[in-house]
Formats: structure tokens, sequence, C-alpha cells
């Protein structure tokens, strides 16, 4: 934390900053400057709030220096975490010169269409399969998800096709269920500021991290979300984690799926999370950004080739 | 629902895309511009994604028409709605001519701290007191509100003082818990799509809603969220539900918390949420952002005085 | 400006940015922490740009610590700026206890129009007209302005009626005409950073500066911009400068103009600047958040009576 | 236009609104559903201003259809614009199956930077080269670029080296000479909304049109701005226009120009715009975010063998 003084605030002032800093059971690094002195603190693990401190005579204001993640940053862990997914067909890897598919309809909808689905995204040698069985939706007339049946299906999809499993849990309940029959469990947009869930999350048996860039909220009109690659080379040089894209979420368009996905890769991601359903006009949910299978083949194909300019593989 | 064709879309195009629409049971308007056609759609009852429309050959777009709330809005009930809440001493009134106040702490922290504060704010009149016993916090090492004790200080806090109380659940287990103790049920702004949540919330015996604006995200710097007053007379538009402002968390600024407040009730509010501390340097949470009782009571008197520039008063 | 270095930072990284930092003229302090260490920078006149250091080795990332404007600040002068803006009926004030008030249409669309706008505004005790003669628009079909037959429009309402008069520049050619007109030169939101136009203005004779608050951009939909009151309070802790608010391009709807108003000088602006039109759906832009006389009439007697409540008088 | 009517509308409402669309000269296409009447508008070719619907009796909302930009639509031109910019070494494509590159620094500082940097560049086969001569900066203090001599060096940059240049104006005295220097006249992202620039530039002989992606603003604090590559498609979809993406300012990051130059290529981009300087820690203007000339040939290779997947080749 860094506490910038006024330019007029007299040395009692500054003083008195330091003081209370101190009092704080912190210590105080005063900086004189040519315009104003400005004041570092050290020594804070993170128990006190010291945005306090803009309230004392003569403080313009307090910036923070230390990022609020500690365990997920470079600092805790130099080299790249690479994970390794247990699926029936053997391990997906995640990171390193691996790169990681994951496809499937946004929302499972009944045996019947989750087969479909599976076996077409096979034959493009995908290993892992994705497909929510509870949907948080902005409307409670929308379709909900099947529930504890849906994660049913998805166990069958995982026996009869060798998939690995990814699916979204929405509170406490369903993480239980979610973490008894998924590979990984996945936790949504919208519950990213839902700390009692995150605590729940933190405590299930599969708890390794990976990231998902899936959109950020900006005044463009022409997609859902807009994608924020960039997120890509700064979440390298920050942490540890492997980080995946959706590109299907991160546009709500199914024309720039394709394209996205050449980018994501191409700017280093670790993965790709795409919704791909066989009737798309059909779909309960989501249909405006699921591809088809043919078009996830092709997808999987430049994939394949960009990945290679970067000298990584896809598993 | 309106599709927009492109220009250059032929007859046949514009065709299908009727009959597509009429094979969903909706019905099709096509409405021939001198540069395109535009298709409006009735007789959708919310059951049917049309955003898939958009893929169709010669389709530009799809805007939609209807708003996704209904129950809430002036479509369904014209008039105000005018809520009653009991408190030992009487009910609150919130809207029509009447203006409410709710103060008191950010989180409870001791029954002493919860006292002291209830003391001094109920000599500026108010009814209403605040204080959150779970505490969604962004980071894991912070204080996360003293749970049921908590609740417990707060039933206290009502029967000596007479205030009804108003607390934040944050999930299906403290909702069971705050719906027991307090008189108002808050969900807080992290929670807005925690929809598991909001399920269990409309489940409540107490279920009369009242919105609360505690600001926005937008790129201003000075404060921590933009408090945008604007809300309030949109609101009073579209909606019957009343509408309190929050400006505490709304600007996080102790020396902003007077002049929002005025300017609140200047818009047309219904109400104030607002954070007072004894100590607030001592706070463990939210210490920027409360203010000293006497500010409080300071603010009560202005804010008095401008309700009746509008014909209302403070209740 | 700050560094902050990783905490893997070896002490000859450390050294090397010191160093780097000296050879600028500059001088280092750097503040060890139990985590990392962090290097303040003093002495910088705002000649070296120090963002380069970000790519040194080990240097997480560089923290400015002053503000890039230094006239406007209280670190510049402490004192409340109040100007005087000379009318042919006297001084109007904006600042200390004296509030402004600006009327007009949006644009000045022919001497009928103009004058019949000013005479049903004078009426309200109003001393400052509006009215754009040269009108920036997103559209180039769009209505663009009179141009000069427009400032001589305003040149006849400032003699027949007395009114100081404020109007808008947009480049070079129409600000030397404007600053020949007209008593208060406009920059529009969209010229803000038209840097060329503001070198331009900074050599105007007229050169006092207020500023004006019409909204920010965000994700609401319900209004054309988001008027940001809580920028009042924050301006007037870090500058000298006045600040007006415009409740009319600030919200975009005439129905809001009213109620953000009151709490424009509620929350403490020291003026404000209304669209007034007899006709507004015959304006020929911004006919929408045009007010008519009678509600202006209101409006400034509401105002009246708040600003009273603040000990302030509207002139 | 749709006029969106509230579901209490009454019909003479209705038939109102309908009245006073028809006395502007439109035409007024009504669609009665379920909840609402909706009233489609058609016949406006943009001289009339809509929005004042919204001020009528039992109207919600009107809800604009037609875009604003006509001549650069896909409505107006089906098929791709191609563009030739003559150089002293052949014309350089844009659009269709080639990728142009155009590299330089961000500023022209001298005649020896110019050319030590143009030296570097044409190595890696690049035939554009771009630089600054007028620089629109924040700060006042800042370097302003070195104006009409500027542009004489990057003449003989031209001459010397044969490449076509690309470089910025920023009013309209800057833009004759830029026009006069230069085979490519840059409007920065500070003046999108200068009109008084865009109509001399509509003006100017030189006026075929490329866009440029450069990042939009986001809450991201992880770069300058947040490049956003959705457009490319989005653009694609709408416009025949030609659009190249500049991930030096649109990251602000020096760590991050490969990555996204790569994505930009493998998201469909039709050229790119980087920022190379030989000794970036030196430059006057965005060393922060500029690449080596090193760095920009590794670049250039990769960018080679994206474009390669997609059948594009860079020229």
């Amino acid at each position: 934390m860094l506490v910038v003084m006024q330019s007029h605030a007299s040395e009692e002032q500054v003083r008195a900053v330091c003081q209370r800093i101190e009092s704080l059971g912190l210590k105080a690094h005063p900086i004189p400057g040519t315009i104003r002195t400005a004041i570092g603190i050290t020594g804070n693990k993170g128990a006190v709030d010291l945005g306090v401190l803009e309230s004392l005579p003569g403080v313009v204001e307090c910036i923070p220096v230390s990022k609020p993640y500690k365990l997920v940053s470079r600092d805790a862990k130099e080299e790249d975490s690479i994970l390794r997914i247990p699926t029936p067909l053997g391990d997906v890897i995640v990171g390193g010169d691996k790169v990681a598919l994951v496809a499937g309809p946004c929302a499972v909808e009944s045996e019947e269409q989750a087969f479909a689905i599976a076996e077409r995204v096979a034959k493009s040698g995908v290993r892992l399969f994705r497909g929510g069985a509870y949907k948080p939706r902005t409307s409670p007339y929308s379709f909900q998800g099947l529930g504890e049946p849906g994660l049913k299906i998805l166990a069958k999809v995982r026996q009869k096709f060798g998939f690995g499993i990814v699916t979204e849990a929405i509170d406490n309940e369903s993480l239980d269920l979610v973490e008894e029959y998924a590979d990984v469990i996945q936790i949504g947009a919208r519950n990213m500021q839902n700390f009692s869930l995150l605590k729940r999350a933190g405590r299930a048996k599969k708890y390794n991290v990976m990231l998902c860039e899936r959109g950020v909220r900006t005044f463009a009109d022409h997609s859902r979300n807009t994608l924020d690659l960039t997120i890509v080379p700064a979440v390298k040089k920050r942490s540890h984690l492997p980080i995946l894209v959706d590109p299907s979420h991160g546009t709500g368009k199914r024309h720039k799926v394709l394209p996205l996905s050449r980018a994501a890769i191409a700017v280093g991601a670790d993965g790709l999370l795409v919704e791909v359903h066989h009737e798309p006009d059909k779909a309960l949910s989501d249909g405006m950004q699921s591809i088809l299978p043919e078009e996830f083949a092709e997808l999987t194909e430049e994939v394949r080739q960009i990945a290679a300019v970067l000298h990584r593989q896809v598993n």
C-alpha cells in the first residue's frame, strides 16, 4: 500500500499517518518528493483494511500494491502448472506443449441428444465432453437443466465413448453430485462471486484449477460478450495456472466460433471449450452459438495446424 | 422480437423465415420497407429462444422487443406498490409519500458495537437497523461475519431498541436463518445472478420486493462504484416496486455519503440504506465508507428538508 | 511512480532498476517488504515516460502516483475558484454560495425559434442562454447547425433579452467566431480529446474554465448516458474549478430532466445546463431530451428550494 | 424504427402514434400482439429523428432498426473491397487473399531514428512504414511530434527504402500536409468523433477506407486497452471494408504484441500495424509497447505460417 499525501500536507500530518500505520503493527516508509510525500507500507499480511487511512488529514489517496491473489500467482510457484485429467481412454494433459479440446452441447437434453453429439465429436479425436445438467438461466421461465438425471446421462456418455466429463455446479447441493459424477467441476461466470459455492469447491477432492476466458462485458453490440484474448498472455505472466478459452459463450454467435478458436490457440491458450450441437436450431439453450459437428471437425483441423506453428499438440 | 432482413434478401428468404416462425407456433408479420424487410413476431410466451433465427439465410439480426421481467413491470400492475415493514415500534412505510431510512454498521462485530451504534442512530428517529451477519468478501482472508451469533445480536437490537432488522443472506442455509431472525432479507449485489439463492428467496414468507441502487461499474476511478441515480426515475417508469439507494456501497467513500444521500432523495428514491459506525477506523469491514453517528444526524436533517420539497415525509 | 518488483526478484535486479532510475536523473527509494521490494521514484517533472521500466527484468508493474493535471488541482490552488460571467444584465456568478442556470435549445434553428424560447426562459429569471450554432453530429445526414448565421441570431438574443451567451465551438475556425460572439465557449464531450482544439481554446481571451458533467458511458440501457453525480464531490475534493451538470444530455430523456436537476443541486453542483424547447417534437435535434418552458419554470422553483437547504442562491 | 406500446395502451393511443408517423411522411405498420402492440415504421430516409415519438402517451420505447452507416455496409456493396496502396516497390494489396504488414516507430523522432528502424524492418520484407509526425497526446507536456519536418523525414524514408508511408493527421491543417507527403492518411482513435476532421478527410484525394481495430475500453487492468478480435468477423459480416489490427496500441504491452499478432491473423484480419523501435527504452512515446526489430522478424515469420493455414499470403 502506498499512501499519497497532499502537496500542502504538513510534516505533522505526515508524522501522524506514519504513527497510525505503526500502531497497526506495520512499517511506514516516508518518501519525500519535490511536490509531495508518499508513504510506503510494508508488513501487511492482508489482515488490515488500510483504506481507512484515506480519511486522515492530509491524505489524498491510498494505492494498493500487493495483489489479493497469493496461491495462484507466479510468486507462489514459478513454473507452469500442467494438469492431467483422467479419462477412460487415458489422461488428457492441459498445459505445457499440450492443448486440450472440450466439446459438447450447452445442456444435456436427453440421452439421444447427448449420444448423438458425443458420437460425432468423438470422431474429431476429442476426449473431453461438456454438457450442463444444471443451467443458471437469467429467466425462471427458461429451461433449467435436467438435474441429476442429466448427470446420469453424462455418466453413460463417459462409459460408452470413453470421454472425461466436464459439467457445471451451481450451488452446494449440485456440487456434491457433480463431484461424484464428473471429472472436471465447472464454476460458471455468474457464480464467480458466489463465495459460498467457491468455498465448497475449494473443499472438493478434484481441486486442480484451470481458468477459462469466456468473454468480458464491453459496449460492443456485435457479440454477446467480448472475448478478451489479451488475458491469455496476461494470465501467463502473473499465474502458473493453465487457461482455456470458450469461444462459444465468449462470442455468442455461431459464425465467430471458428475464427476465434483459431485465434485463441494462436495467442497461446491451453485449450478450448466449444459448444457443439447436431441440431442447433432445436437446442433448448444457446442454439445461436452452437456449431455443427462438421464445423467442429474443420475447427479441430485448423486448430491443430496453428498449434503446430507454436510447437504444441492437440490432445 | 423483430427479425431484420438484409437489403438483398430474396422474397424466398423472407418467406422461409416466416414459415420457420409459423412452424414454432408463432405469428409472422412481414413489414416491407424501402430498403429492407423486417418481420415482427407475436405470440411468443417466453418458451422459444428465437435468437437461432439469426442464422437463417438473409437475416441480419434479431431484435428483442418484450422485456424478460413480467410481474414487476407496470404492465402487470399500474399503481405504485407501497410496502409496510413491521417493527416493534409500528410499521415503517416504503413508497408513496413516505421515505424510509435504514442505518447501521456494515457488519455486526459484537454486541457492544451493535448496541453502541443502535443507540446512536435511534436518536435520529430511524426505525430500521442494518448489519451483516454473513459477509460475501472477495478475499477468503477477510472477516466473513459472525454467522448465526450475529443474527442473535440483531435480535437483541430489535428487542431492546424497537428496530426492524434488515440483514443479508448469502446461500440457502443462511437464508433459512435470516428468514427466522430478520424483518427484511437482503440479497447482495454479488448474488444478483445466484439463481439458486433467488429461487429460495422467492419461496420466503416475507416476499415483498424492494429494489436498491448501490452503484454500477464504470471507468470512474474516483469512487468504488458509480451510484446511478438516473435509475430511480427509470425504475419508476417501468416498475411498481419501491427503490432505495445505498450511498455507502454506491460510492465507497465517506465524504460522498452525505451529498449523495441528499441527491438520492431529491431524485425521488423511496429510502436510503446508510452505513454508520461509531469507530469507523476500527471497523472490520467498510470503514472507509461508514459515516459517524453525528454525520448521520446531519444527513437525516438535510434529507427531511429535501423530502419536504417533494412533499414527502421521512419515517 | 512506484515500481513493484517480483517476490523472486534478485537484489541485483532491484539494484539494476534503481540504477536505471538514477540514470534518468531521478531518485530511487527502495522499500523492502516481507514479500517483495517496491521502489518509489521522486523528482520526475513529467518529462520522462517511466512505463518502460516495466520491461526490466524482475519488474511486475509500474504504478503512477502523481496525477497528470497540475493547474486545476487543489495542489495548485486550495480555495474554490468563483467565476463571473458578464451579461448585459450584470454578472452571473458561478461557485461559492451561488448557483447558475443556463437554458435554451439544443440548436439554434431560426430567429423565431430562438426568440420564442428566450422569451419564455427569461421569465424564470435565467440570465444565461445556450444554443448550438455548430452541431457535432454522429451522422453526416443530420442537421449540422446554422453556422455563423446561428451565432448572429444568438447575438440578437443577447441584445434583446440581456442574456449571456453559451455556445459550442467544434474546430479552430468555429472557435474564432464563437470567441467573437459568445460569453462562454463550450467544448463538447466528443472533443474532449481533440487536442488541437483544446490548444486553441487555451489561447482564447475568455479563458476561465468551468467543468460540466454530462454523463458517462455505462451498460445502462435506460438512458442515453449515465449522469454521474458522484463526480461532483469528487471534483470538489481534487480541483478548485466550478462544476455544472447537464441533465439533458446526461440522461437523454425528458422525464428524467427534472428529478436529476434537483439531485444535481442537492449533490452540490454549481449550476445546470438545461435544454428547453417550446416545440420539442419539432426540434431539429435532441427533441427527446428537451423540456417545455413550463416544465423549466417548475424546475427552477424546485431547484431554488433545494439550493436553499444547502444555503445557496440561484442566480 | 419499431415503436413499442404499453400493454395498457388504448386503441386510441395506438391510432394517435400511427397518425403522427404518417404526418411525418412515413408509413406505420401496427403489429398487435397478445401482450402489446408494436408499430413498425418504414420509409424513413434518415431525415427524421423519431426518438421524439417516445414521449407520446402509451409509448414504452423506440427501437432503431436501420443502421446509421450506409455506404460501408454489405447492403451497399456485397463483395469485399480490396485496396491497392502504391509504393515505390509496387502496390501493396490489402484484402482478399493478401495480408498487409505496416511497421515503424510510434513517432518520428529524427532522421537517424527513422532510418535505423526503416532499414531493420525492411529486412523482414515489409513495404509499408508507419511513424507519427503529429502526436495527439493526453498531456500538453508530452512530446507532440516533429510536425512538417517529421513528414519530410518520412518522405526521405519513402525515397531511400521504397516504403509506402502511413501517418496520422490530427486537424485540418495537418491533413493538408499529410495528404501531400503520405500514401495512407491515418485518423487516430481520439479523433473518431472529430467530425470536422472526418469531413475534411472525406474530401481527400486518397479516399479508400481501411478500418483498424486498436482496442476498446474495458475494466481489464492488465492492458492499456482490450484488443477486440471478435470485431474482425463482425465487421466482415456487416461491411465490405478491409480491417487491420494494431496489437501495439491495442494492448499497450510489449510482451503481448507477438501473441496478439498471431491471433489477429488467425481470426482473419487483413493486416497488422505494429510499432517497432530499435531502442524502445529511449523512445519519446510508447516505448512500453514497441517491439525490437528482431522480435518483429520473428513476428513476421509466425504470421506468415498462420496466414498460410487460412490460405493467405503476407505482402
